[in-house]
């Protein structure tokens, strides 16, 4: 058999996190069967695990690799970018993301490799909100956790009511405009 | 047979229910088999659904509750008492809760259903905020829809993070403190 090339397996892979993200977004993880993602995936079981050995290291793949998209878009945009993103699109990962703080919950292993997905990224984050409190665009009144905790909060809160298709859409702006003073220096 | 007293069927229907929140909050609303409901009940199916009439009624009538609870709550002691709950007490209706914005998501009557379970208090909560921006302490320059729900997305967002036990513990006053400076009038 010829050697499987590098770029094919890349392929491989997006096709697999591609056909699983909708699975996931329309069963749940528990819902999503090995033969639902060997559906939605277009591939059977023994190719996909041999690409993730588990249906949980292929949950934490996604969640990663959205992890690892909101926090370059903080860095590049601020969390004005970070707001608008997840008003506007509304995207399906909100329905993984809200699934996993269930299994969180009950998972103390999970839950310490999921606050180190991206550890690179996070460092980063955490340099330019330093930074940003430092040059006193950001108020230093609080500890830089509180902060960053809060429009984590924020942000999650945001997801919650996009996944949940809640009431009339949410005024972008005007939140944002909430954010910045909750955040200006005094 | 007698007639069972109001004061019987009311004690067994909180049994229903506070058996009912175990049982949601351990497995999920889609978990938690008609089986697992009579267990953690300790009544039979018939019993428990000459109460409420589906499994579905008996999850909306817990969330009326909690919601009521809440409502109440942030009523008498202001948003920064609903924080202070749901940092503190990291109650179990998290779950229960979190498990709706899933289920909302693919049911527009469920959707239109819960957003008025509970009139009474929210029009109170209405006037109570018309009457602090009208009074100047809280900020006019925004619409009240915009105010309130900034502080509905909030909530949601700690109910996110204490559900999935995230990280280091909730900066409680710095959170209110935070919240204070978003709200400030200008």
């Amino acid at each position: 058999m010829p050697k499987v090339s590098e770029a094919h397996r890349e392929e491989r892979r997006r096709q697999i996190t591609a056909g699983a993200r909708r699975a996931f977004a329309e069963h749940g993880y528990a819902g999503a069967t090995v033969s639902i993602l060997e559906q939605e995936i277009g591939l059977s079981r023994g190719a996909i695990f041999s690409y993730f050995p588990t249906k949980l290291e292929l949950f934490i793949a996604l969640a990663q690799e959205d992890q690892h998209r909101l926090l370059q878009l903080w860095l590049a945009g601020g969390h004005e970018a970070v707001v608008r993103h997840i008003v506007d699109d509304a995207p399906e990962w909100l329905a993984v993301y809200l699934d996993a703080s269930r299994m969180l919950r009950t998972d103390p292993d999970l839950r310490e490799r999921w606050q180190s997905l991206n550890p690179d990224a996070m460092a980063q984050l955490e340099r330019h909100y330093t930074e940003l409190q430092q040059a006193g665009r950001v108020r230093n009144d609080l500890p830089l956790e509180t902060v960053g905790r809060f429009l984590g909060i924020v942000f999650d809160g945001l997801a919650v009511q996009q996944a949940a298709r809640f009431g009339a859409p949410i005024d972008t702006e005007g939140t944002i405009e909430l954010i910045r003073a909750a955040l200006a220096p005094k």
